[in-house]
């Protein structure tokens, strides 16, 4: 039989806008996790995958998973690469370590994915962004840039769904509650409807609260074989039951439905049948709310709800504590910001926390969790899901 | 148990200074490789890894596995990834998807990797060159660029153990000879002694055909599970028995030994372990030649002879055809080139071959293959062993 795979650390460096370089918050995040679970050494972890997307342009290095082993004081022997899939990079370097570990390739393996994207003259991270969607077709348009396509996204859910802005709005006043305390993030305030739907308009009918902000900012997790896993800690073991990577389309004119993700929906049913278990089964959840419109369709395409009833859950507070399925319970992209390879990591260790009952704000008894991180523009969907139970 | 992984396909864009783009070439390297095996289509694959390097600031193009996928009308539901350790990225690609399919988590994924690095004016490619290093501590000294830093290791190498100049050319004599009739590959004239001995000095010792150039251009493979191999192909199947990943120091000053390099050591020590193999046992060797006393160093710490004695295996022809271990049989680095993500992929497609009995140029009866991939400034080592027989 494949071995088990389950998380036995996790810890981030301070998220916002830093003034540290790229190492340095990779540093810290790689000591906070140590510090997270002192059993587990940098003598302990055979392997590393970092996860970065723009460390080139805005970090100017590349070939950065050694340098993170380096002043880890890390020494792999099976693995040391790093791993882009974008926003998505961070959930890319769990799926790539749970294979290594559950085909006992490797035992302990690290990934720790993170960037410095805040610039004061903002070039590079522009650039960026346009070499983030195919550039010959869409980045050519503009259309790297998030606010507008998101926006084009929201008025067509509006339209089709009746969708309204003051749903939009309450994911964001939902999000930044669940972040208040959140000792790590990068907006620890909270806001009300009114502030969040009266904000100074970004792309309408997005407005400044249903966007996620440029943050920098690291976070890592240690993966580890059962086996392994029980001698590192005392902790309730989570492990990784499910998982599922999908992209039907890159370009903007090859996708199928923009209000619809199919990729989601394919990448969610393969990790629910990994997993062998059900929407409905599902006690907490980190999606990918890099705007407002994106949660309410997440909702819906990861089959909490029907489709086109996205704003009905949140307004009905379904997806917040008490309701059907706690969502962005750490306050999600909208409140700790989204420095890309690094997200998808934050979403695991919130994850980890839930399910050991140790969360700043617990879903009490939660044994299942799922994080989904989206990447490009809605091109390309992340799902895993963990579980207290092994089966 | 976990499951047996074999390679079924392979096949690369043409390689040399190309006006064409990444995409293009990335398109080439794809049809090449389902050419390779009608048998196997894109609806078969369900997984993508990308490996590239430099496609940032060469290509302006970064969430580039979801491009490809597209591209190549691949549907990925397992992974869509980028992966990069700059010169390894390649085998990094094989070893991660090789995890993810004995392990259960895809079944058929296919590797591609390449570059667009030959540019006229020659910046972006200089200062990646910078940014490969850790730019704080040996980018900002100029020990990015890799003819000055592998000078410095065969000056070292040279007065340690007695290598001489013409040891070196012969590395590169041998490996244009291979070359010669690989239809993909950089360079497929042969040279004599005569003219890589008073070939134009790079970096003193280093000579013109010390190094290998410049080169655009992909590669790709396909992986299967057994099951499916069977299914895809009536050729032998080509097992993936063992692999390693190692890296002791990135930044030059940390590296315990320049001459003698722990970390492959490491890795191949792994390899070997998992493979139930020894460096007696390899039939035929696709090492990393991006200088000719790159490929000496190799001979010694994979184990084919004793330190030192690189010089001696070269000029002995213990590394040509006839001899104990064929090495560089498709002309290598120094004659097909290094567009980084290619690299480790070509290298696969070479001992694939070589172990299927269809290679160019065919070592009687090979059974058992390696490819070592290096990278950055020799901090990391990346060994694979395939083999025709499961165990």
């Amino acid at each position: 039989m494949e071995r088990n795979v389950c998380l036995i650390a996790g810890g981030m460096s301070e998220w916002g806008v830093r003034e540290a370089s790229l190492r340095d918050m990779f540093q810290e995040a790689g000591k906070a996790c140590f510090e997270d679970n002192p059993a587990v050494t940098n003598k302990d972890v055979d392997g590393l995958i970092v996860a970065s997307a723009y460390t080139e342009r805005c970090s100017f290095q590349t070939h950065l998973a050694p340098l993170v082993a380096e002043y880890l004081g890390i020494k792999p022997k099976s693995i040391c690469a790093r791993v882009e899939l974008l926003c998505a990079s961070g959930s890319s370097g769990i799926i790539l370590a749970y294979g290594l570990i559950k085909a006992g390739i490797a035992d302990v393996v690290m990934v720790a994915g993170g960037e410095k994207l805040y610039m004061p003259q903002k070039w590079e991270v522009f650039y960026s962004e346009l070499a983030s969607v195919d550039h010959d077709w869409d980045g050519a348009q503009g259309l790297g840039l998030p606010p507008p396509a998101f926006a084009m996204v929201a008025k067509q859910h509006m339209k089709l769904y009746g969708t309204t802005e003051e749903q939009l709005a309450l994911v964001s006043v939902k999000n930044r509650r669940n972040g208040l305390n959140n000792p790590r993030g990068h907006f620890r305030q909270p806001i009300d409807l009114q502030t969040a739907m009266t904000a100074r308009p970004i792309v309408p009918p997005l407005k400044l609260y249903d966007c996620c902000p440029v943050t920098d900012g690291c976070a890592a997790v240690i993966l580890a074989c059962e086996e392994k896993a029980k001698d590192l800690t005392d902790r309730p073991l989570v492990y990784i039951r499910g998982t599922g990577q999908a992209t039907l389309n890159n370009m903007s004119a090859n996708m199928p439905n923009w209000t619809t993700w199919e990729a989601l929906k394919v990448a969610a049913q393969k990790a629910y049948a990994d997993a062998g278990v059900k929407p409905g089964d599902i006690d907490v959840a980190q999606t990918h709310d890099c705007f407002t419109i994106s949660e309410i369709i997440e909702y819906e395409d990861l089959g909490f709800c029907e489709k086109g009833e996205g704003g009905l859950f949140i307004q009905e507070g379904k997806s917040d504590f008490g309701g059907q399925v706690p969502v962005n319970t750490d306050g999600g992209l909208l409140s700790c910001g989204h420095p890309f390879g690094g997200t998808g990591i934050r979403q695991a260790i919130e994850i980890m926390k839930q399910l050991q009952g140790r969360a700043v704000r617990q879903v009490e008894g939660a044994r299942i969790g799922l994080t989904h991180n989206l990447s490009g523009f809605i091109a390309a969907h992340t799902v895993i899901i963990y579980g207290r139970d092994k089966d």
